[in-house]
């Protein structure tokens, strides 16, 4: 049975789409900052609606800031605040070794984040909108259709060569000249950290990591039973050299695990003079380096930033990435470059789980192969840097006074700092019943740090879902500043 | 340019012909034991070669033991040795915790066992052309086609709900009732064991295990600082529920791992009077025991073996199992009932290499959802069954006196005693001269026992390359008796 709108509800319907309308044009860019709205009479037109109506929603969207009057003229877009927000301090640390005690912490943190419906401002995953299906799906299907025995078969570690192949043609973008020999293929970049480290040290020993960093870099270091030694960072350029020297100096640090290339949470990319003297400290002690270079394909600016392995002339460097962030995160491929340990890390893979599956990795390299992968890499890496634009401009507008941001050169995270005293545990609590996920500053440090920090990512298309989240999770904030 | 052969290299190429033909048809089973061969005129007309020239192949496949000529009638398939061979005695280990130390002395040793051409009596895996290959292709276009967005996404932890109902469905089989959210999906049965003895012990634990047991779960118990405290078994029946009582009183034992349905490599199966003793003895002392069901649905009797889960009043049971024996190795999908252990196995497949890759699950899930599997299984479980008697038969009749052999009743490997003095890293390191994959006993102890056994693999389909493999493999035993 057809629903009968009252008059009332049919005004209120109508004056939503408008408002509807104006947010999806700021959303889609086709409306930016000082720009002037459709007149009322157009608007009015094109929506079908009373020109009363457009009015009315022209004012609320005034009274929510977002849309300015200038007499005699119109409605524009209101000019966003022009200071660059402030950047987070640089982290000092203490570099001592410390037993990393997350427990299930960080597993019931986001056991709510995944949820269909939540805002993923929690969860660093690429939207699937923003995923090569089309190419991917026709990757996939050519290879069940022509190669169905070796889908099935084991591919045995180090897995499939014309996978390792199409990686190594890649690897002069990062710097460096590697074989397909040189590689190994795992499930996901996750194996590959986890086997790397196991390769270079051993239980109760002390490994030196960025802070802030990566969570599950520290939950590997706890799983492993060996210590973390944070090592102060820079909110732009990353690990601190001075800082990693002295550390090496004082403390016996068997590795060190670096997310050179757009650090999660900060976005910091280390510089390529600073990756060079990092590994000329670390080649005269003969201490190995693991690095994840999961965002490195994503790069704002022209080129891509080199890996630390670029530097490398020691086979010290263990390049450790995946496909999960740029092609499909279920496919669950991921490699290790590991230098001179490449023996212990090849049996290693094999005691933890075998060969890594068969389909996932043919179908990757036939994609790789195909050459869409680069044009695909293009869009995507403009899609990351616009989304990233976007939630900057909004927590900066949104987000209490005395909020702190970085400015990442890549990826698709963003790192703020609140206002002292904010609780992130609070804040993320809070979200989560207004149904946004955010993710904690505390489970990035290995001493409970960044307890007023959060991390926020872009990894979905803006939308008005995602701006009104925002807006929410600032007032959220603001609420916890009194 | 056409080859023009000489007269006696044409008679010799005729002549094998007629060889290669009988051996083919004693492969299929065309002609059995006590047949008689097709006459001297109809093999003749036959293959168009002169009577001569096939006369002259009957008589030297006489010479060869393989057929006999009876006066006035002509030449039979000479039967085989009519007594069944004896069966190893029971092991008798000294249950005391032991540290592992193959380092990788085990993938050494295969390393060269997975080249094609190499007769594969060494890997336990199943030939690809028992794989349902077209079933499974169809299920694999069905989900990239019908649902390309859950192919590219996070299957997070514990896996696909869709598979997981189809594993739970045939939990009555295992003898249990068990509902989808009993069960979590891991890359291959290997992770599925290593994670589960990782919830259940630490480093430095002693940990009960059949002796021979799979050395999967040896060089895991090494990797994970473990210790192995080896237990005395039967060539029938497998672990010796007196023996285990007794390491139990004597050995602070904190978990027992057995592959109770078709042990690798003995093929024992420990009967359910037994297992229901044995977890009756863990419940009183409150014991974990991990279960390898990997081969539980490859029995030849007409009935499916419980799994000790089907005994488990207490939750103290992981079962792991996989579809990498029935369905696709290179799948890789496992699976782990954890029991009351199901919140740290959680944790730590999430840490341990997150989400399992999403097709693999979703195919695997649509193949069994189709119904294929039982009529697959069917099919394979007669091929293994016969594949592992053809090779029985021929190790008894080809292997020196005083060979002993095991009767699996279900799998499809076998574990051959030689005769002692002979060392079966040798006849391993001759064999693979000879392109002949075998794997020697002491990798399937702790202690290096079992240094004059072997295990056999029938996993692919009896051929007269098997069968050449195996008479080979019994004249380099027999040689290094002397």
């Amino acid at each position: 049975m057809p629903q009968i709108l009252t008059r009332n509800q049919q005004h209120g319907f109508l004056y939503e789409q408008v408002v509807a309308q104006v947010n999806q044009m700021i959303a889609r860019n086709t409306l930016c900052v000082g720009d002037r709205l459709p007149s009322l009479r157009k608007m009015s037109k094109q929506l079908n609606v009373s020109i009363a109506t457009v009015m009315q929603a022209y004012v609320q969207l005034e009274g929510q800031g977002l849309v300015e009057t200038r007499p005699q003229s119109g409605f524009y877009i209101k000019s966003r605040p022009v200071a660059e927000p402030s950047l987070p301090k640089p982290t000092r640390p203490l570099p001592l070794p410390r037993r990393i005690q997350f427990g299930d912490d960080i597993s019931s943190l986001f056991s709510l984040a995944n949820v269909p419906g939540v805002i993923p401002l929690g969860v660093a995953n690429p939207a699937h909108e923003l995923l090569p299906s089309k190419g991917l799906t026709r990757a996939l299907k050519k290879v069940a259709s022509l190669r169905p025995v070796e889908t099935m078969s084991y591919c045995y570690p180090p897995g499939d060569f014309g996978l390792r192949r199409q990686i190594a043609y890649r690897s002069m973008e990062r710097g460096v000249n590697l074989g397909p020999d040189d590689f190994i293929i795992t499930t996901g970049a996750t194996e590959a950290l986890s086997i790397s480290l196991q390769a270079v040290a051993r239980p109760g020993d002390a490994i030196a990591v960025e802070s802030p960093t990566y969570f599950c870099l520290l939950q590997i270091i706890e799983h492993l039973g060996m210590m973390a030694v944070e090592i102060s960072t820079d909110p732009d350029s990353g690990l601190c050299v001075d800082s990693l020297a002295q550390a090496l100096d004082t403390v016996d640090i068997k590795a060190v695990i670096s997310v050179a290339n757009f650090n999660n949470p900060t976005g910091a990319l280390i510089p390529d003079t600073n990756k060079k003297a990092i590994l000329d400290i670390l080649a005269k002690k003969q201490i190995p380096l693991i690095e994840d270079d999961i965002f490195g394909d994503l790069h704002f600016s022209q080129t891509r930033p080199h890996t630390f392995k670029a530097f490398d002339a020691e086979g010290l460097v263990l390049t450790c990435s995946s496909f999960s962030k740029t092609i499909a995160p279920g496919y669950r491929v991921g490699w290790v470059s590991p230098g001179r340990y490449f023996e212990p890390v090849l049996q290693l893979k094999q005691l933890v789980s075998s060969a890594t599956a068969s389909i996932p990795q043919l179908t990757i390299a036939e994609f790789l192969r195909s050459g869409l992968y680069e044009r695909h890499l293009m869009r995507l890496r403009r899609a990351y840097r616009e989304q990233l634009e976007q939630l900057r401009l909004a927590v900066a507008e949104s987000f209490p006074k005395g909020t702190r941001l970085t400015r990442p050169q890549g990826g698709f995270v963003l790192w703020v700092q609140l206002p002292r005293g904010v609780d992130a545990m609070d804040l993320h609590a809070d979200a989560l019943k207004q149904h946004i996920s955010v993710t904690p500053g505390t489970i990035f440090s290995a001493t409970g740090k960044y307890r007023n920090f959060i991390r926020l990512c872009a990894g979905s298309p803006w939308d008005e879902k995602m701006a009104d989240g925002v807006v929410r999770l600032g007032q959220l904030a603001q609420a916890l500043t009194s």
